[in-house]
């Protein structure tokens, strides 16, 4: 299985507080913890040609993770697009915290993907309501954070195929925080937490849901849709 | 549209703190203010023979409101059957509160319908996360209960139709407070708050929801299925 | 409640078996029945100054139809950009037959909405899997058209919220026929049947199907979310 | 992971047609096809004591094939419950079949499961719906079975989680014949095909769905809720 991690790599250049919590970024803090478990995990990053999504890496990609904020126009559309066609033809995708607002996002949703926020050192705790689910092997009722940025409905995404976790945090506010989608003959996990001014990435249930995730939403050999024009009756009576 | 809220009507009896937030009972409080809209407004109670809700009555009956709590082991199983039948010809039924323990809401999802409960004055505000939904008409992004008793997850319920409301609560939970499901020809509402020691049913906006959910449950015209042997084939070809 | 019929109305113009069925065009077709039940229904074409949809046409629509087949890239992307943001913001959404191929319904849904197709004047049953659905209100177990272009699955779309119809269709296809999908504030219902060659919009059932689209899809007072920066913590606590 | 093929095995003793088809029943046909790859398969039939089901065997079963028909009725209530608990423990139930009316499918689903039959040696053709599914992993985009007993719609279940298969037949109906249900932190499939006159538990496509099912369905290491009075109040602040 190939992993791609991919961050715009901004806030850790532009801010020490960020790059303080992660010096080797974002994604590579997430690149390693996955690697403990997985054997071919890469990273790609925004500035990088092509942002590192050519069609070589894509066509072998697997399961794509998304980490993005301050800087999702600079995006490239053409890449966007191409990245939504691999999803669609089978590539897992895991979209993370602020990637709510990425165009890969937006796109594959076709909603406008709001929702609330404040930046407060809220404590969240995110309660599974989905039991059954594999992303959530391994871990308890809930996850607790103490300090993350808060997230508040309403979370402006289509209904869910299933909902996983729901935040609950100190000011008032609740959040769909785990969900998943699909999408042609992909699987996609949204997860909220993740803010860059926190360690979250090195708390250990969420490390957990994010290799859970990955396995869950590898590409395998389910069918391949044919599409157009079908076979003449004729042939068939 | 006929319309039957029934309650099992004991801590009215037997607990002075209940009857003097509802002196005409739990039942008689939402039978008033339905009756402001809806003209035919009946109300049943377990201590009535059959419970009130004889055949007769089940048969004109549109929609059922049901509130019980402490004696759900009192209310007849052939009673529970009948109801549970009309509701799958097309009745809608309306769940309170302490009514996700009932017999009828058990038997109808197939799971114990357990959950988190704890008694402490606790706030809670139910936040809407489907803002298209007609049971929330007329309402704003939340509502808010100044005190109630918390209800939290995991609630064991089959995966809803529809998630309406999702609560939060002082002391750290959440919780799907407003869920809808299908069954046979039967639209079902569950809606969490109600604790009988609150003045909750006289909230503006808990009113205008279960006055909304009437509207949404009640039968319609839709197509009655047929079972069983079907047409040969031979009358077909 | 207003209603708008859109069509690109070029089959009408260019073929004349088509005029010959529907000589006010779809949308004339469309319009004339909605118009026995509905007091305010226009119609909009293609060829119109922005396509008919003007934003003041927009804003006041409750219920946008959408037909379109053969001219679906003419349909300029901002027209299609500002459809969809009133759908978003509470405008239904009934989009028919080969609108599965529309600018705007691709936008929405995120994926292809490809499919298999095939022109063998084919029976076509729709099957009711939903009996509870307000739009099968006043039809029976299923409807049959004697004639109709074929669509087979796989229906490259999102899960949809629910699923109202199934087709069979004489060669050996199914097609999830009916289905309806949240988006923003909006309500989407999207119906397989009506080939320009058959006169499928004449069928009294399939009409009733669309009047009760019409009035399931409407905009209603439902709760408009606010996004962005939520109120501070201080100012709650 | 342990599997039992449970099987009410009595058209196999009292019609020599079915005897012929399956000379070791249903059930040592379908755990022959799943001994191939899983190491621990049992099977269990109605006129063993406790039907096979004890308490002991119960426990340590990570997934339970469930196939009956003519005896239903003779399935003891308090087997039935105990089923029933350990599947909202976590195990994973297969329901084939005629099974759609035994008493563990009904009590789980909360419906008639009624539906429309027809034997008539019909041509069925299971089109996949979701290729995204795991259990549709290793087949085509359909599966054709040459004669099979007819299963048509309405079928009367809650909304499934998830819908996989439909199946189309030669005369006239559809059927959702592949669908999931979560209950408590169990898994449910329910699969179409398998009357005991044909021999489709032979089919090389029906053997792979029941296995990619089995490991779908499995028993996993998901959260436990814990349910009743929750944590005070004052300890939490």
């Amino acid at each position: 299985m190939n992993i791609v991690v991919w961050n715009e790599n901004r806030h850790e250049k532009e801010n020490p507080e960020v790059s303080a919590i992660y010096p080797e970024g974002i994604h590579g803090a997430i690149a390693n913890f996955l690697g403990e478990e997985f054997e071919h995990v890469k990273t790609a990053t925004l500035d990088e040609p092509e942002h590192g999504l050519t069609e070589e890496v894509l066509k072998e990609t697997d399961v794509l993770i998304w980490w993005g904020h301050m800087a999702h126009d600079e995006v490239e559309d053409e890449i966007v697009e191409k990245v939504k066609q691999r999803v669609l033809e089978g590539m897992g995708l895991i979209v993370l915290h602020s990637g709510h607002f990425s165009k890969i996002f937006k796109t594959l949703m076709g909603t406008t993907c709001d929702l609330k926020w404040r930046e407060a050192d809220e404590k969240e705790r995110l309660w599974v309501v989905d039991p059954t689910h594999p992303i959530t092997e391994g871990i308890g009722e809930f996850i607790e954070l103490d300090k993350e940025e808060m997230y508040g409905e309403h979370f402006d995404i289509p209904t869910p195929d299933e909902l996983v976790f729901v935040s609950w945090f100190e000011g008032g506010e609740v959040f769909r925080s785990g969900v998943t989608f699909k999408r042609g003959r992909g699987k996609i996990f949204y997860f909220r937490p993740g803010h860059e001014t926190y360690p979250t990435y090195y708390h250990e249930d969420i490390q957990k849901v994010i290799r859970n995730a990955v396995k869950w939403a590898a590409t395998t050999n389910t069918p391949v849709p044919v599409y157009g024009n079908a076979q003449p009756l004729e042939e068939i009576k």
